[in-house]
């Protein structure tokens, strides 16, 4: 523990933040990679900015659109070059392996873009400011290089005090890859669609591409997690409600640190507790089984009440795995056991939640 | 969340693991800075390694002893440069301050134990590796520079199974710096005379330079704290009983993340709570009150219990507000209080501990 100033990472100086919103006529890179689980950034990008979206490239699936190919997007043509997007203001690495590797077979795709001055964006472990030749290219045609998980944090959390008129909502989960990402966007899309100054605020590589301000947590040392959440919110409290996009959970046994150290960064008042139906062990670790819901409400409520009073208010099933008939069946079991408003934010909409999130408001902040 | 193998912070390799129990003349360099509290360090070492010190280096103090100076260390002579220890073999930097930069007018006695070819060992944030003139010199006179909480951990941790016969204990608190390091070495060392394969597994920079293995696990990338602690265990599942250092506290609104990745990746059977009598607030952040310790015994047995079933065994006074009487009346209160055996390991002893301890053993391993 400590009040240092330095993470002893490296010398090179915190990026500066660059307004990704900023771009208006992003290619989106998939190629070859467009049917790979691994494409689930261009699928997030392709939902939640499709105004923004002039292409995604992918050789392989050139000529098609991406409502086809991705069955998001509409009609946004899927190109074979930059060049087929002559307003392109940035290619967006559309993709997140395991492993965060750059495809070699990438390089001449990106150099390109760089040589007509486009921007490269990011959220690869490979970074591209560690490519001495895509650094020499970018330099020489002005075009920037954003890593958006490279990053500096060095903040140690101070107990900030957030202004009285500020609701913070978290997603929680009894899993990694259940959809906080998901769950926080919609509800935020839910809120503004009804009048609220609501604001995403992400916590992982997709959701900053999508949403533009956030914290790769993962990626953060271990002291200044909690820090670094907190600088996001104290950068964003002219948003009156914060949807704070959770990462794993209390209870997996790799990730918890990085899940309390966000849950107490961004002492949330309410929390929505996101799950998988029918997935019973921890994702990668099969023989790890998950805890039952009204165990975890509990636990979220009394770790993150530890830095400032919350309850969970609602839940949001990740229906994926039942037909309709099923999921009726799972969101009326729930609202009986846990007595809390529950839905399936892509087969019903957030609606549930955002009123669940406004009767909430009015209680806490009137 | 991730399965990566890289933490993306840079491009340099795993420092190799080095035995720093081999360092049998040790010289601590605490130059003009003996009288502050950032010399813990060097007390840490001249409590727990004394028959491996061979002299402190301050040239303001020069010619007394580290009885006189320090309070301990007998009559290990206190010496104005390395050339008065002759058969040095490391020079250990003998401070953790706030901030972690190293004296600039240390850099000459560096350069000159370098040049004898006497190794430099460090827990600054300052990397001794960063500094062009140290390296350059190291390589010439074939010294090592070692920088204990340099750290390039990148495993996720896979939910291992340790050995049946594996009692891990683990100390936590309601705060940082009460002495959850010194209670972990004064139990190993209790446990170790009484015929106990017990070892000490530190966690942080001093407890590294003390006990030869250990992670400093707030530099540690969020996402590998549990699978660099996990890591740790795994190669030191020969000990029967391991005592491993704690950091921080679950309620430390701060480091509460470092805390439950250090707690998930050790998954003790025991646990023995820290805490300093008559502090109110959590320190540093003197408008945050501390939780009572009977909340934060319910609170560490639930969440710890998430991992592998836990409980906490005894209790661990800091007492050094109190005198002798008030010690007393504080162990009594809280024995009644927990229902568990408390002591003050310093003026107490940690035979109190390790009695629950080998009871406990008994009871979960037989």
């Amino acid at each position: 523990m400590s009040t240092r100033t330095d993470a002893g990472v490296g010398s090179q100086s915190e990026p500066a933040r660059v307004d990704l919103l900023g771009y208006k006529n992003i290619v989106i890179l998939t190629d070859g990679a467009s049917r790979s689980s691994s494409a689930k950034t261009a699928t997030g990008l392709l939902r939640y900015r499709q105004q923004d979206i002039a292409a995604v490239l992918d050789r392989s699936e050139k000529g098609t659109t991406t409502g086809q190919l991705f069955g998001v997007g509409g009609d946004i043509p899927v190109v074979g070059s930059v060049a087929e997007a002559p307003d392109a203001d940035a290619l967006f690495i559309g993709i997140a392996p395991a492993g965060g590797k750059l495809p070699e077979a990438w390089k001449p795709i990106m150099l390109e873009a760089i040589s007509s001055g486009v921007d490269i964006v990011s959220g690869l472990h490979d970074f591209l400011v560690n490519d001495g030749q895509l650094v020499a290219a970018a330099s020489q045609h002005e075009a920037k290089l954003i890593d958006v998980r490279r990053n500096r944090e060095h903040t140690v959390a101070g107990h900030a005090t957030f202004p009285a008129n500020n609701l913070r909502i978290h997603t929680v989960g009894h899993d990694c890859s259940v959809g906080k990402m998901v769950v926080s966007l919609e509800l935020a899309n839910e809120l503004q669609q009804r009048g609220a100054n609501a604001r995403f605020l992400a916590t992982g590589q997709t959701g900053i591409m999508i949403g533009g301000d956030g914290v790769p947590v993962d990626c953060v040392v271990a002291d200044f997690v909690s820090g670094a959440v907190e600088q996001l919110l104290l950068r964003n409290t002219d948003a009156e409600i914060m949807l704070i996009e959770g990462q794993g959970s209390l209870s997996h046994p790799s990730f918890s640190g990085v899940t309390l150290g966000l849950l107490h960064g961004c002492a949330p008042q309410g929390l929505v507790l996101c799950y998988e139906a029918g997935r019973t062990a921890v994702k990668e670790l099969a023989h790890v089984p998950l805890k039952p819901l009204d165990e975890l409400v509990r636990l979220y409520e009394t770790v993150g009440s530890l830095r400032y009073p919350c309850r969970v208010i609602g839940v949001a099933i990740n229906g994926r795995k039942l037909d309709d008939a099923a999921l009726d069946e799972e969101v009326g079991r729930v609202q009986d056991e846990l007595g809390l408003p529950a839905c399936d934010v892509y087969r019903h909409g957030a609606g549930v939640l955002a009123d669940a999130v406004e009767k909430f408001r009015a209680e806490v902040i009137g």
